[in-house]
């Protein structure tokens, strides 16, 4: 198959799954999600075409399309050899756009429509070396590697000579971490315990009564995490998570506003004698939020977000300054296409940065992945090593002419049987 | 005229103004603006309607009225009663929208939309009342005026308790001050001295040339502040500032990456020693940013932006903290719309909560201002005090429909001269 060498189209796709009759994702905050995607296809000269999506929780998709859509001048016409060949400049490109910007900068719609376009280009790039993501990114050289990443703003955090630094120093092992994974391939990575996540927040006697089932059950040698989905005041975490603490969770996760670095240092200092950790991220929305986290020691467990960071370059910037501070990367999943993503930076991390197992897991949730034309398979509760070539690698056609909003059939019956109203 | 009682229809408008042809307001992140503002028309029941907007800088206004859009059935049909009765919660059941909420929270477009809506409500509401909207807010009692307020993530700075409090013990002087600014209307609120900016960061020795010529001018009475535009790293900044050091800067504005708090603590901290102080705050995207910024000392002025904020209730919400912190509230102006915006709230912060005309000031940009209802007006270099009811009150017909994008007479006329090529 010829390789290709310029994009010649980018669509768009409203992606929706009525979720929320099931409460399937439902948390404090987002009490009936219909989880979604903006789903990017980007068409070339050739037959391969690049896949991407950012993850989104139903009404609001049809924004980020408007944004993605609003990226197609920066997009369409490029040649591939001039985005792969200084893809960190690209990536600043999309981000830094004159009169874009301004509505960001680097955040929000803006940014998630950042995501969907640059994860749609390393699906494209992955494809087209006949690799998963994460063997295209582990074969980089550091040099290359590293030319990827936009690093302003990152200097009093982590400088491109010392990311290099860094993954030429964790270059030791790993040959034989590589090895481990291709062996791996199509088992699973580990065959580590089994570990639990309770939401907490909503009344705490409620929640001293369930963590004490909870540990009854699974007993104290298991991980049990929680999870309060932003729903507290800084000193209010740090009380309620005290009376929680004799059931020994491993972390508490978004115990308030995402955007309250301080707030989560506070706490974080505020938990430390009763040995629970803070775990963030999934709401954190780049680099420069993420180097102040590590550096207020606000966070413990760095929830990096495949599609809220600006796609693969910016994790790959988060991944390197968790590596610096030897702080453990546990990606966010669950949703729409991000269990499938996340697998790849998560193989990236043991082999080229983090180089330990150790205190690592990814979300998973079992459902939407057979819309998937590759799936994350699971295995004795691990994630196995994916091989197919790509990162995302594509929804299915039949999945999008069910569940395209508003027009997929799936919907149309839906509106049709009342069990649904049409938004707007 | 009978009073409206509840929204009848929600009408967004996408407004552009060529100012790229002239380069007005361009800088080192945005260097060719089209000045624009996605435009909210909230019609009544009654003759009276409401008129809001966010300031925009041209590409992407499009994808604001579309998340303006999607907050339509949060808007049309309810009862002002219900919205100017509990307008807290009704804050924030936009900003927590169950599930347009993933795509923030309360930052970037969805943010940005928001503070369109909310400011056409206040425009509404004061037009109502028949007052102009600083009147309208100083008026309140302080236990109305912090009802408006959404508190959650705010506790570690500012309480409702404290707030009622502090508006309380700057009752004191509050009938003078407000005497002063009735005595005052249609006068300049004081007779103060020239201020300058001067934009900074491209080539150091051109700065410091620049400088010299600019303080030979003006000589070292009247007060002078320099802008970098986010151009810079952390020690960067401190080391550029300290060779402009000698000639004297009230303070560096946004030196570094908007979000980065502890950033700018460094800069201020590493500043103070050659009296530089830090600026910031026009990118700065909620009350949860605000809040460590004023708890870090990583502002010493405290620039918010009308439109970035969630509207009055979030600006109110900052206006109070920074009172509490001792940090003057000089909010950024200029753009479309922003100057008419700002000194409703620079009025309100002098009667009610700083109290102090002190190192206060507003930005001002003579442009655009033709095309308003009720534009400001300036006197002897300073904003005259407002007396028309309302709060952006309104844009012109006219100027509607010339500018209204794409379908605006301006915008055809300069895509048939080929002026501009059409956006997508």
């Amino acid at each position: 198959m010829s390789l290709p060498t310029k994009i010649t189209d980018l669509i768009v796709k409203d992606i929706r799954f009525p979720t929320s009759l099931e409460k399937d994702g439902s948390d404090a905050m987002h009490t009936a999600p219909d989880y979604s995607c903006a789903y990017v296809i980007l068409k070339t000269d050739s037959k391969l075409q690049g896949n991407g999506n950012t993850f989104l929780n139903g009404r609001g998709t049809q924004i980020v399309c408007c944004a993605i859509e609003a990226f197609r001048k920066l997009v369409v016409g490029q040649k591939l050899a001039d985005i792969f060949g200084n893809f960190g400049k690209y990536w600043q490109s999309l981000c830094s756009e004159d009169q874009i910007r301004w509505l960001g900068p680097e955040k929000g719609v803006t940014h998630l429509a950042t995501a969907a376009i640059i994860n749609a280009l390393w699906d494209l790039w992955a494809k087209m070396e006949e690799k998963p993501l994460w063997k295209l990114l582990v074969d980089m050289e550091p040099e290359e590697l590293v030319s990827v990443i936009d690093f302003r703003y990152m200097d009093d955090a982590l400088t491109e000579a010392e990311a290099i630094e860094l993954l030429k120093s964790r270059q030791t092992g790993k040959a034989d971490r590589d090895d481990k994974i291709r062996k791996l391939a199509g088992e699973a990575i580990s065959k580590g315990m089994e570990r639990f996540k309770m939401k907490v927040g909503a009344d705490v006697e409620d929640d001293i009564r369930r963590a004490k089932i909870f540990r009854e059950t699974i007993g104290y040698d298991r991980l049990w995490m929680v999870d309060a989905n932003q729903k507290w005041e800084v000193q209010e975490s740090i009380d309620w998570m005290k009376k929680l603490a004799p059931y020994k969770p491993l972390w508490i996760e978004e115990p308030t506003n995402p955007d309250d670095i301080m707030g989560h240092a506070a706490i974080a200092e505020g938990l430390k004698s009763v040995g629970i950790a803070v775990a963030t991220g999934e709401h954190c929305h780049n680099r420069v939020m993420f180097k102040q986290f590590l550096k207020a020691n606000a966070m413990q467990y760095c929830q990096i977000d495949a599609c809220r960071l600006g796609g693969v370059n910016e994790c790959l910037a988060v991944i390197l300054m968790a590596a610096k501070f030897n702080i453990p990367v546990c990606p966010h999943a669950g949703g729409v296409g991000l269990c499938e993503l996340v697998q790849h930076l998560s193989i990236f991390d043991f082999i080229s940065a983090g180089c330990s197992l150790e205190n690592r897991m990814i979300e998973f949730a079992d459902h939407l992945h057979e819309h998937m034309e590759a799936p994350v398979k699971i295995k004795n509760g691990n994630y196995v090593v994916p091989t197919v070539p790509g990162y995302l690698v594509g929804i299915k056609e039949g999945t999008i002419k069910q569940f395209e909003y508003p027009c997929g059939s799936e919907w149309q019956r839906m509106f049709a049987d009342g069990t649904f109203e049409p938004d707007v």
